[in-house]
């Protein structure tokens, strides 16, 4: 089941509702744009690839929708959608990078061949994607070795992308060509993305997968069960500081000190050269109930308790053994300051 | 109320249901041996020195059970009991420590007073925990000035131990003092004591406390959020090395990557000389389901998905700035093999 698609009308999008995974595989339909922000804002699909791909999939739906016979009054109205689109998570650079070639693409084409313009931009981003992946993996599998332990952080496999995903796409080509791999994901509160997607991903491939609470990483490590850090990443600056999922700058303390190389995986469009260092890139903060209440039977935590959730966290270009993109394996010093 | 206290006719002990917090402030009572093996296993007790406590106030309510009328069966009974109590949970030295106080004053006792003396007993323990609380607090308290930050792992209150905790202590005892302390409390996964009593006795005392989930951490470091990161200990090694709750190491290779002094807490019960270094340490291994399915209204992690859940880590002393017990602040180089 492909994890994004066009209905066959390309009236709408469906999607796996990953807030449902491991429970249950099940597909949602997204007709209207608020179907498509609550879709991405309560992370029914999440990954920074994924969110760029849907939400390319999503423009090109709602290209049905409009009503305009000028092709600036039709501009202007997915100029709309895409603003909208685009508010939906601000820490995932993919997101405004795909819309802002889908619209790229709409302003080239005459107002007749727009519909069909964007749904060939859209599949076009889609396959890329799984070039991408596809490139990204051999990369990452080249440093691989059979035996090897792995810790991965959150999820960023073929739920997260298109297909093999970014740093789980080494291992899951290595598990098809045989490698005996052992994976540690950590779980990744608050969401729970490991536990769930990571975890769901790797058992569905049959690797010899192990989950752990986040802050048992460093045991694993010290037990010298990991080999390397795989990690994706939703933004990186041109330094090599790169944003991922909360938590992911602890896990590459923690390899640093125990000597174990930190890799992080992902397109180059992940690259974000309007942000010279990784404290520019936004952070966003998520609702305290994520942390206090959801998933769990009861509250478990007093009412009224505060908290700190940011969604994300930079781990800098110093803790980073390797930047991993389509286009090969980058070495410190990075400077992505032209964009390779 | 306290938290563990024996029924007035000493034959069974009641203890605060540490599990139903903090949605409910409740008594267990603890009448056979079974319930309190199933109390302390489930953690409806814990913390090391309430374990401690717990253990020692169900010896002598377990006490009044023995019917032997010969000294030599009466500590026999006392010595089968002691060695069922000592198995439920194998990391806190304060179990044992705690049982054999109680076993040796059985020794020494004429029969008709050892169930006198093993209340008394009892009670000393206690009592001294109380002191020992105190002095910590004091220590530690030394180390804070209005308006710092503190982050805590896991729980060392008042729950944890008799009155005021070890690593909370200070920043209780300065609460009571007017000092302004802001309190970053780790959830602590998979069991979340720091969301569920950390966070309930923080509240209830008025401390200003955030709850973070244990991967957001760093996070609140690089902020410069935290001056101090405190904690309690299970058991500490005679070179420094300190057992604590899962997480704890971590934390600590966290502050010192940030160069932010870390602290372990804990009475100078928790020392084991009989340990030279914490590799010696022995590490209980919890159920996996703690971490796939418990507290959650469904199943977090794939069915059948394997787990790593260590209760404990131990802390290289190399990453510990002070220990804090009842006799005052050590600075490393940590030796403990004479006890202070």
């Amino acid at each position: 089941m492909d994890n994004i698609r066009l209905s066959p009308d390309s009236k709408s999008v469906f999607i796996i509702d990953q807030t449902l995974l491991p429970n249950e595989e099940k597909e949602v339909e997204l007709r209207t744009l608020d179907e498509m922000v609550e879709a991405i804002s309560s992370l029914r699909v999440r990954g920074a690839p994924a969110i760029g791909i849907c939400a390319a999939h999503c423009l090109c739906a709602l290209s049905f929708s409009v009503k305009s016979k000028s092709k600036e009054g039709f501009i202007s109205a997915l100029r709309r959608y895409t603003s909208v689109l685009n508010s939906t998570r601000p820490t995932a650079v993919n997101l405004s990078w795909a819309l802002k070639r889908m619209l790229d693409k709409a302003y080239v084409t005459p107002i007749d061949e727009i519909r069909s313009a964007l749904k060939k931009e859209c599949k076009a981003i889609y396959d890329e994607d799984v070039a991408m992946c596809l490139s990204i993996s051999e990369s990452g599998l080249s440093l691989l070795k059979d035996g090897d332990g792995i810790l991965t952080h959150c999820n960023a496999g073929p739920l997260a992308t298109s297909h093999y995903g970014t740093a789980l796409g080494p291992i899951l080509l290595g598990q098809e060509r045989g490698l005996n791999l052992r994976v540690y994901a950590d779980e990744t509160r608050p969401l729970l993305q490991g536990a769930r997607l990571t975890m769901y991903e790797l058992m569905k491939a049959g690797v010899n997968a192990t989950l752990l609470c986040d802050n048992m990483a460093a045991s694993a490590m010290k037990r010298g069960w990991i080999n390397h850090v795989f990690v994706g990443c939703d933004r990186i600056a041109a330094n090599g500081d790169a944003a991922n999922k909360i938590g992911t700058m602890g896990v590459a303390i923690l390899a640093k000190y125990f000597g174990i190389p930190f890799y992080v995986l992902g397109p180059s469009s992940t690259l974000d050269l309007s942000c010279a260092v990784g404290s520019e890139i936004e952070i966003e903060d998520r609702d305290p109930s994520e942390i206090s209440t959801k998933h769990y039977v009861k509250p478990m935590a007093p009412a009224g308790a505060n908290c700190f959730n940011p969604a994300f966290d930079v781990t800098d270009h110093s803790l980073i053994s390797g930047i991993i993109t389509e286009k090969g394996i980058f070495r410190p010093p990075f400077d992505f300051s032209h964009k390779p």
